[in-house]
């Protein structure tokens, strides 16, 4: 149990990279609180913010008869471009536009483009595999005439796209986009979303909506983790027993993995694929046990964490091996960087196997790291000579590798200013892990840019190419997958488009749940999910009530952070392990607990004077006291709602506690001190994770029991 | 206009046919509150109720490793069902099943069944192509070791597992199923379902769902209407011109149509194809206006109502092109029935064409109804040629066709028991219009055995065959079709597979709403759906306090009914309207109407003396006198909720007069005759429709204000 439980603390520090604390979450909430009250709502819901935005006057109406048409360079993708615009104009409208089947004018085509209401100059051909740093820029006019979009390439005019279905917006009168100016590109060229089909695999039309969300927020590299201790994901022809023996039967083929890369090519989205080595690769080595370090036989991991079995890399036919499996994946997927993992390898084969250890020492390798560095050169190599560029993660960094490698660092600002400054290029993914749960502004924050690589010269910071976040998915099925990444990947693609000064918390929110909305007519289901399985943990005889007290509930907690659910698992979990509970059903960020501490901020602020904010919060406080009787009796006949029993008696304290704090706050009486101290003492406890489950509200009830037994402020006045 | 007018009318009649009334529906729903006091919940959640059901003691565990095993007669089909049931299972509970690429047990096959959690046994194979009348029996055993399902054939087998997902809930142990047995037939033979993709195009993938659906509730007809004025809908390969030219590019290839016919035999479900002739048939003319009875040239019709185009009865060349058509057709689709429609013909064209009043003189037909007699007659040759049984509305009864056709009836009991009589077989619609906005009790309370079909001789009786609701498709589209169709579809699949004896609203709708929950896990949206819709009405901008104010208006309103929308909408509907206001988005029952209705019964059933009843009325109410602050304020934001702010107001005027009935009642006190007079004038008023829509709750607040007022009940104690 010592070594797994070592191995557990090695992946945290790695993905955490100390930046945790249970409670960070809501500590950063606090602080966005505070932001919203100087901050203007915007009145544009626009995410990522463009670079240069102008507001004209008036607004373009939309109407059936809306029409586009493509002039300059064009192509079939445009056109499908366009076609898949109008389906989510119609989509997000309801309105049956005109060229659906019914009379009208006729849309996309090299039409007379005066008539039409949204005119696209496309000024020439993008790279016929799409190229890192490509020009995506793009204008938008928009007038009550018409618009105008132009774009150098199909890159910047599909991003343009995305932009005016943004604009869209019911009005008093209608359907109206608003006048506007937009002069709009990119801060970086990497701008990625990582998704882990190695853990639990993805069917291609999660993966297929997902890239449709990518889109919608203008990412545009997803890079596809398709190996895994747990699964090995791809049909190879030339190594068949990769996937017949490492996948169960969940991987996908070679037509379908065609069609992705098709189909993010049609959004502007490169695809990177990852096959990770010499470590993580259980499922490889059970079909090809004679490359291992290890004496085999291996099968497929079901449990989660890392894991001894690793290539051995002083066997020759590892890199034959290697070679030609590399040498088919890189026809398969014909974006110019290829991802090979290297992360996390505990070493523990190696140690084991004394023919590794006197190659060690023969070849004045030092030690493993010196092995790995070994092993990375020959793989570099490898990967150079099918015409590809290496990425890996920071542990493939060997000084001596050659400068076209790109490190993608889970480490940090620093170790990417540290690889930058040696002449590596890389992105940061440090802060970007949504499996984390960290709130969305914890995400917006970092910043690729920030700490150490800030201080870069003008040349190395132009190494920095990007971020991408990362979906792990030990904890993550094709059921609430898209809730855990959206819609907090939008704010992480707003922090790599838009320009470093955006950094408004406040305006972050609004407009991120404008587009969570918009995500959903794409076909995510982040939201959708949720009731769905708040149902089946309440059971199809529920009440009406008893299923409006478990989402009451489910509304106000959130999954413990970083990598505490595994610390606080009674057994320990696998890839069997249902992911039904509560747990796994609420959304990584409690949408009702952001509001209510903002709630409690702006009540605060004016003085406990405003008296509509008082009414809201003594009606939401009221209704977390009175939650427990329908949720007791719900837990009765479900044991899943019997598990939260009791951080629903928490929020029924909570809400106690904190009317007996208004209570104060509206007299203007100070509370004693002896009450203040118990109340604060009752509130810490409640802290604690109960059911995997944090009580969001707790900190902000703590602002109000402060208040109340504060001398100055409104306690006293 | 007085002729569209006058079509309007008619088919007003034809579908509603006397039955309607714009609160019919309230007041099926008192009725319902009145016996839900009486009637026991459910213990199980069937739907259909099984004929037979034994309760036992004790429960099976449904765990990861459960397991299937096939016995007896077996076929592909019966494995895809147990695939079917497998993913089902763990969609109702979020197990990762052991076969799911997971170590365990091994699932379905003719492995050692002695070891299985279910073990199937079927007696042998159903028919190559599915017939009327096939044993679709089955018996399901559950005891706390397992289950057993025997069934004489597919059929059975299928109908037992979908009993089985009913059964599994969730318990305060896990998820089970409670021991049981089940002896279980249907009571009619031809139970279907209907969908419209004439009017509104509906592609495969919302067939195929429905489909589930169907199969979910044992429906095994699903007829397919696949051609009217506004479209065409069937590639032909003999005359492409029809979905060339008729469909607007939105039709089904022969390719799908194999597929879907192929998915519906996979669930035990037949297709029975309707191809509407002579009337309903523009789309058809515009490709071959030869076949007309007018001169030409014919436009795909882009409203709704009955029109004029209409084949040529008197010309030989019809015959020729439905011969071959038919023929075309008569392959492609399987199935032993074929619907030819054959209602609502207009005889405009036949009025004014001279050849063919000459043609009626000639041959001694009388008038046009002698007409068609004369067409129907040769359809029904043609259709018999083709080796099928030909089906038609109503209007194709004719004393002198062959007995092997088969009527279905818009007109009703009466109808169909005169067509029994003379020996013609026939299947009920009328009561079972979908797109009508009926309550479900009110479907449910149909019965095609009832009134003059009571009166049958046995063998009479078993000419009826059953039944099939409609979805007629006007304000119907790919958004909103679902919750058109479900859960109300489930209480008509009800009626028609158990006995008669089942007739307990409250029961039923208990077990509907648990039902409902199950059709979202297989793909439905009909609860989904109308989130995004209420968002997109509101806006992204909406504030979560005026979104709330749209949802709670939007729960307790719904659409006027039967063909009121027609009338009341101020310019003509088309299909290009957009479907996109709050009458398309809200659903055809109002669940928190229901609900507030029962709770009015509930409370004066109880002598007005059951505080949780008050509180919880004091407490809907309040909510409903206090939502439209905020409806307003979104009002200003959005044209679609403009519409509603009328309504709105209403609902605030109900909350206050109940709430004033309500203090009247708890105090005892027996309100003065001019309040009470007063008040029910006003409520009267809110009846009327506004914006297309009925406010659901003013019926039981009449209640409240009548008790208050009177001298006896709670009034004056």
């Amino acid at each position: 149990m010592a070594s797994r439980e070592q191995t557990r603390l090695l992946k945290r520090f790695k993905r955490s990279a100390g930046r945790a604390g249970i409670f960070g979450v809501a500590m950063v909430m606090m602080a966005i609180g505070a932001g919203s009250l100087l901050a203007q709502q915007p009145a544009l819901n626009l995410m990522p913010m463009p670079a240069n935005v102008q507001a004209g006057s008036g607004e373009l109406a939309i109407e059936r008869t809306f029409s586009v048409s493509l002039t300059g360079y064009t192509e079939p993708r445009l056109e499908r471009a366009v076609q898949r615009f109008r389906r989510q104009l119609a989509r997000q409208t309801g309105l049956v536009l005109a060229r659906d089947g019914q009379p009208g004018k006729p849309a996309a085509g090299k039409a007379d483009a005066g008539a039409m209401s949204l005119v696209i100059h496309t000024g020439h051909a993008s790279q016929a595999i799409q190229e890192l740093g490509e020009d995506e820029s793009y204008t938008l006019d928009v007038t009550s005439g018409g618009a105008k979009l132009n774009a150098e390439t199909p890159l910047g005019t599909m991003h343009g796209l995305q932009t005016f279905l943004q604009l869209v917006a019911v009005t008093p009168q209608g359907f109206a986009a608003p006048a506007v100016t937009i002069q709009d590109k990119p801060r970086f060229p990497w701008r990625g979303l990582m998704i882990d089909s190695g853990r639990h695999f993805m069917p291609m039309e999660i993966l297929k909506r997902n890239i449709d969300g990518m889109e919608a927020v203008k990412m545009n590299v997803f890079h596809w983790h398709l190996s895994e201790n747990q699964g090995f994901r791809v049909e190879s022809k030339k190594f068949p027993k990769l996937h017949e023996m490492g996948s169960d039967g969940l991987y996908y083929t070679q037509e379908e993995i065609r069609e992705l890369i098709e189909y993010a090519r049609d959004r502007g989205i490169r695809v990177v694929p990852e096959f990770d080595v010499p470590g993580h690769s259980t499922a490889w080595l059970v079909g090809y046990p004679e490359l291992a370090s290890g004496a085999g036989p291996y099968e497929i991991e079901r449990r989660w964490g890392i894991f001894d079995p690793a290539f051995d890399p002083t066997n020759e036919k590892t890199y034959k091996f290697l070679n030609d499996f590399f040498g088919e994946m890189a026809k398969l997927f014909p974006d110019h960087f290829f991802h090979v993992g290297g992360d996390e390898v505990n070493g523990k084969e190696w140690d084991g196997n004394p023919k590794i250890q006197a190659f060690i020492r023969a070849n004045g390798l030092k030690n493993n790291e010196g092995l790995q560095a070994y092993f990375n050169k020959k793989l570099q190599a490898i990967i150079t000579k099918h015409g590809k560029s290496m990425v890996g993660w920071d542990e493939v960094l060997t000084p001596d590798l050659p400068r076209d490698i790109v490190i993608q660092s889970w480490r940090g600002q620093a170790s990417l200013a540290a690889a930058a400054k040696q002449g590596f290029r890389g992105i940061l993914s440090n802060g970007y892990y949504l499996d984390l749960g960290w709130s969305a502004a914890r995400h917006y924050a970092v910043d690729p840019m920030s700490g150490p690589a800030a201080e870069l010269s003008a040349d190395e910071r132009l190494r920095i190419l990007g971020g991408e976040s990362c979906m792990w998915s030990e904890y993550v099925n094709t059921e609430n997958v898209d809730s855990r990444i959206w819609p907090r990947n939008a704010a992480i693609a707003e922090r790599l488009w838009s320009p470093q000064s955006i950094t408004d918390v406040s305006s972050m929110y609004a407009r991120m749940d404008a587009e969570s909305a918009r995500l959903e007519w794409l076909g995510l289901t982040h939201n959708t999910y949720y009731r769905q399985m708040l149902q089946r943990i309440a059971g199809r005889s529920a009440t009406p009530q008893e299923f409006a007290a478990l989402h009451t509930l489910a509304d106000v907690v959130e999954p413990v952070k970083d990598y505490a659910r595994e610390q606080l698992a009674t057994t320990e979990p696998t890839s069997g392990t249902a992911l039904n509970r509560v747990v796994d059903a609420v959304a990584l960020e409690s949408d009702a607990g952001r509001r209510f501490a903002e709630l409690v901020e702006r009540y605060l602020a004016a003085g406990c004077k405003d008296e509509d904010s008082a009414n809201e919060l003594r009606a939401q406080l009221t209704r977390w006291r009175d939650n427990d009787v329908a949720l007791e009796s719900l837990a009765q006949k479900s044991f899943l709602v019997k598990e939260v029993v009791p951080i629903s008696q928490d929020l029924a304290t909570t809400g106690k506690v904190g009317l007996a704090a208004l209570d104060y706050l509206i007299l203007g009486a100070k509370a004693p001190a002896d009450w203040k101290t118990d109340q604060l003492t009752l509130l810490a406890q409640l802290q604690k994770p109960k059911a995997q489950l944090l009580l969001i509200p707790v900190p902000a009830v703590q602002k109000l029991v402060e208040a109340a037994g504060a001398a100055t402020a409104c306690g006293a006045k």
